[in-house]
């Protein structure tokens, strides 16, 4: 029965998806006399945690009754005040916890307080399940460092356009929908230049059946090369745009950006060009949880070789386009033998009709450390 | 119980791959009271068809007895008498048949026999399983030219080698051992020369478990540049080889290849290569049913562009190597728009370890005729 009480706690917690970020997906359950008597989930960053919301829908008294959470519950006076304690005043009898709380600096405080009050628990219940749920929030208050997703589109003879340049359409309609979904749970989105330049994109999230939210969009652009006529640049007053730049862009062009509406961000200069770990760094500290790396050929290689990407998603359309000039999904120099090669682990396929999708995650991740300075004008 | 005799039929019938073209694999199963009492399959090309082995393994009287098939029984003296008169003969009562044969000279001609000797017949048992194992042999039968598939294998950003060229490995080892079993299924495989020379690759079957069969090397060599030295052309009088080849090649140089033990096969010019169309009719005639097609980028791309290729198996490895100047599994110029996109069908997923494997079929193919001649000196 734990199980079934943790899975419905794990699929409350996913109607977080996209609202809750930096903080985690927690959904959690109250069980009194085999009956769940209340649900909760963590709705909105600085809104009430998962457990508090269950109280709140609580239809019979919580008194002796069991708590599901798929997270442990928070120790410290945070936006809100400390889960355990309400757990605690509130008679609950047992709790079951699918995962300790990540954070190294108070992780095991939440059940400590628990059962200094002479509370049951239990841990490690779907353990792996809502380690999974909450991979980006792992990632960033492990390293505060956001969670890149490398995502990329490409025929099944590896072309992410044909020859001329022409991409409209690799993957299907229900692989495009699903990338809007992506879109909607991260807090950003991240493009190279190049793609500004030949496709200018919007970089919105577009879904039917629920107003999707905008990411933050992040484009590098070592030498600040972005039109202003940009459909980005156009929107930048409606939707969070950061420009990620050097000091060898123009400084009144950075300004005439800014002044539109977008922030500039300059990092140090790796190999000529926006050193992407340090960009990291910046990202977190504006809170930016999960990125979602939309970048064309040469930005995603560098990203890669830098090791900031963390998973990878490759939709594959059962299409063959040739072509020995034909872009594919991660050009750059690339690797000179197999054996440097990248190695992806923990591969899962799933389908949207005859595309194919493939995610997995990066072996080997070396995060560097470099400072980011923000440009006063 | 008719699909599980009938799938037993079917297993049987596997047991002849690679040792049967050009003829189909066939499976037969005698059943009476509920018992089979009576196994066979087509073992190899020039013996006895399934029907007939089942009746020599019978361990008990067959007369009255129901023969689970998975092709229509022959009508026709070939290599061995026709099948359907056996079955007549031996008294059985009753024909399960999978699929009809595919050869619209003779289809129907064999059900038509047992019928008027009053034997009750069903058919259409297990179709589409019995026609997937066939779709070699129900091409060529068909069409008189081999069925093609093409195999690839890259990495996940669609390499099938690094910039510097090495691609060793890019599938592991248990996909690459896959390829082998491949290898002695089909009755031809096919490189283009620029393989010859990068790779010099011995082209040859090797199992752990069987003697493997090796199928006939077919090198597309438009100019005859084979180098006399290559792998291939050194054991060319152990295994069976064609250089496929046009006039522009050196008369000479053709002779001392000949004289090695390889066959030259001339084909008319096509934008001034091998005419791949033309290739297959040559090869049809010489039997060759199937081709397995590990070429390079480019002629990838000219199998697929002149309508020569049935089947892809692509193999992709969880690796990322980048590199905007590393191949990719088709070259050549490349079709110009996305609208244009070779489409593939019956997508098919399969694992080896960390590798996908995936099987499709050619939504198009348009098979061109022209004419083939065998050069004399």
């Amino acid at each position: 029965m734990d199980t079934l009480y943790m899975k419905r706690a794990l699929e409350l917690a996913k109607y977080g998806i996209g609202y809750t970020n930096p903080n985690p997906l927690v959904g959690a359950v109250i069980v009194k006399n085999n009956r769940i008597i209340g649900e909760g989930y963590h709705r909105r960053y600085g809104e009430p945690h998962a457990e508090i919301n269950a109280f709140l829908n609580a239809t019979e008294d919580v008194v002796g009754a069991t708590m599901y959470v798929t997270l442990e519950p928070c120790s410290h006076f945070g936006k809100t005040p400390p889960c355990a304690n309400a757990i605690v005043q509130k008679g609950i009898k047992k709790v079951v916890i699918a995962m300790k709380d990540p954070n190294p600096l108070v992780s095991g405080d939440g059940i400590q307080i628990l059962k200094n009050h002479g509370i049951e628990v239990v841990t490690d219940v779907l353990e792996e399940e809502a380690k999974k749920l909450n991979e980006v929030f792992i990632k960033y208050i492990t390293t505060k460092k956001p969670f890149c997703i490398l995502k990329t589109a490409m025929t099944l003879d590896g072309k992410i356009a044909t020859f001329t340049g022409d991409s409209k359409w690799i993957s299907n309609e229900s692989s495009r929908k699903y990338v809007h979904k992506l879109r909607h749970a991260v807090s950003g989105i991240m493009v190279g230049i190049g793609t500004i330049i030949s496709d200018d994109p919007l970089l919105t999230t577009r879904l039917e059946d629920i107003k999707g939210l905008n990411p933050t969009r992040i484009i590098v652009d070592t030498h600040g090369k972005i039109p202003l006529n940009s459909k980005v640049l156009k929107t930048c007053k409606n939707v969070q745009t950061i420009i990620a730049t050097t000091e060898l862009a123009d400084t009144k062009k950075l300004k005439s950006i800014e002044k539109m509406g977008a922030e500039i961000l300059i990092t140090p200069i790796k190999e000529g060009k926006v050193d992407l770990s340090s960009l990291m760094t910046a990202l977190g500290e504006k809170k930016i949880d999960s990125i979602l790396l939309e970048g064309g050929s040469t930005l995603n290689y560098s990203a890669l070789n830098e090791g900031i990407v963390d998973k990878v998603i490759s939709f594959i359309a059962p299409k063959i386009i040739g072509g020995h000039t034909a872009k594919t999904p991660v050009g750059g120099e690339g690797r000179m033998y197999m054996k440097d090669a990248i190695l992806l682990k923990n591969i899962k396929v799933s389908y949207f009709k005859n595309d194919i999708m493939i995610e997995a995650y990066l072996r080997k991740t070396n995060y560097k450390k470099s400072i980011v300075k923000k440009k006063k004008f």
